[in-house]
């Protein structure tokens, strides 16, 4: 399998990427392939020499590189040898099997379902993000890549991250949740209503119905559905919320005696590597034909690392093809399709 | 001035409601005076007997009760004699200047809005809450009172939260941020977008541009503009997640030796506190011709007490009057309104 990972993506670019990819060798297979996809002068003299490396390991070059904060499809249509622009190309014309970027996640997006277009039957795909809560992982989906959502996507949301828990993560039978603001049915606005309905006319989804933002960390669901801007608010108020929290008590602890502080650093560092989303590699943009993952813009070498087995997971396990095979099956579709 | 409070609101009603109200009566001036609405049969035995009170204390009859659960306007229609229907009857005819429930959110929202009328220049009303952050209160406008926002909305939230911060809390020249998915212009929805040229085009406003999640927590704005929607998973998402880590905090507690955890103890106690909600004392109702507050579901005597001391201050600093004021001057305006 041959896996391209953007080597300029991130804030840590390029060196925790690099780093990171050098960690997977070791978990790789004789057949597996790691391209770094980035400027040859700048990647190239950072990787070892030694051949006796079990994974191959190749630079393509990619000379330019579109920052955090640029403007997605601006930036794609005018740095076409950008990183991302390059792996989303190799990508179309099967050069790799998987891409993984923890660069702007909006170009990342665009140029990925541009190049690589939908999978059969999925009208948008959705980032999905595992959450590690309190009571076990909870698959958040979307966390960004569509804003403008209709019923449909939603919908389809659903259907994609249960299939992803299911095939692999073991999860029998994904309970699905709406993201709305009370449990009760009329809760919510009218895109939310909608989707509910479709939702819940599905008897293979196990929907356990709206759920509100608490809810996510109560152990109720393992699929989240939202539209990619309450997910986005969701996840980043998430991270905000728990760094925060951590800073405020190192902050009480350095007020306390210095004995009484390093006894309770191991009970800090505990909790909060349980809730560590770098544990997670990365967020899978479900729905695209292949194989692409997103990760955090402050992505170690570590998120990198597991972001890169997902990928393979993602890939051997075919959870495209059950997706496909799961949407052929429902007769739950857009309305333009109803009609005709 | 009269406060009327609903006595049946809450999931610690009677008993938390009639315990704050009395709480309040030692802070409250002679000429004040409470009015605890609900079933008569109920309420009355509860009250103590003394007549050395300062304020004057008195039951409103109300039979019904609203669940918290029910669905809002169904609810409304159907029981006429709940206690919420007969505050916000008493708010219009003038019986009472201010109103306080910590029952049913939407029903409240419907009855108050229904009764009481927006204040002149105002579209729809918003919910404020003050959240508590490491960086000192933040004040997020809307959290569940308008799920299907329109751009004047969201501008007018900045402006009545900016005017009720100022001349409430003292915050000289309060900072707007507009909730959205990137700091960047070209982030966000349509909506937000549209929200956003609306909120920079009043140079009165102080606008710091779009916000993300995260920077709820970072001290950046006073003041977080977003749709009640997204307002209202914000507010139960941070619930949830603070509780559960102090839960997960404790919970690893349980494992350490007891004398360790009784040392930390009073320090976890004091980072409580400090986010802890019931300190505000419920959420104003913003852009109603009145005073309206609606608390948490959960309020305890503590935050009872608390809103009844906030609604007072609310009225004393004629907030609303400010706020007629502002959006009088301000030539921003709905695209009907701009059309004439």
């Amino acid at each position: 399998m041959r896996i391209a990972i953007d080597a300029m993506g991130g804030d840590n670019a390029p060196g925790e990427i690099i780093a990171g990819a050098l960690e997977s060798i070791e978990l790789l297979g004789d057949k597996d392939e790691l391209i770094l996809v980035g400027p040859q002068d700048v990647v190239a003299p950072q990787l070892p020499s030694s051949k006796s490396r079990k994974a191959a390991i190749s630079v393509v070059d990619a000379q330019e590189v579109i920052e955090m904060d640029e403007p997605p499809v601006e930036s794609l249509r005018k740095k076409r040898k950008s990183s991302i622009a390059v792996m989303a190309k190799m990508a179309k014309l099967h050069q790799a099997d998987a891409v993984i970027s923890a660069g702007n996640t909006g170009a990342c997006v665009a140029a990925f379902q541009m190049r690589m277009r939908n999978l059969p039957g999925v009208n948008r795909p959705g980032i999905a993000v595992v959450f590690p809560t309190f009571e076990g992982p909870v698959t958040i989906c979307d966390v960004g890549a569509n804003i403008n959502c209709k019923p449909i996507n939603l919908y389809q949301y659903g259907a994609m991250a249960r299939m992803y828990l299911k095939h692999l993560y073991g999860v029998e039978n994904p309970r699905v949740g709406l993201m709305s603001i009370g449990q009760e049915d009329a809760k919510g606005n009218e895109m939310v209503k909608k989707a509910r309905e479709l939702i819940k006319s599905d008897p293979n989804m196990n929907f356990v119905g709206n759920i509100e933002g608490r809810d996510i960390f109560e152990g109720i669901c393992d699929v989240a559905v939202c539209d990619g801007f309450v997910g986005n608010v969701i996840l980043k108020l998430t991270e905000g919320l728990v760094d925060g929290l951590f800073k405020a008590i190192k902050h009480e602890l350095m007020g306390e005696k210095l004995r009484l502080a390093m006894k309770f650093k191991p009970v800090i560092s505990r909790i909060y590597k349980k809730y560590d989303y770098n544990e997670y590699g990365g967020a899978l943009l479900l729905g695209i034909n292949g194989t692409a993952l997103i990760c955090h813009g402050s992505s170690r070498a570590r998120t990198i690392k597991n972001a890169i087995m997902a990928s393979k997971r993602f890939h051997i396990e075919k959870i495209n093809d059950k997706i496909i095979e799961y949407l052929s099956r429902t007769s739950i579709r857009t309305e333009d399709e109803q009609a005709n």
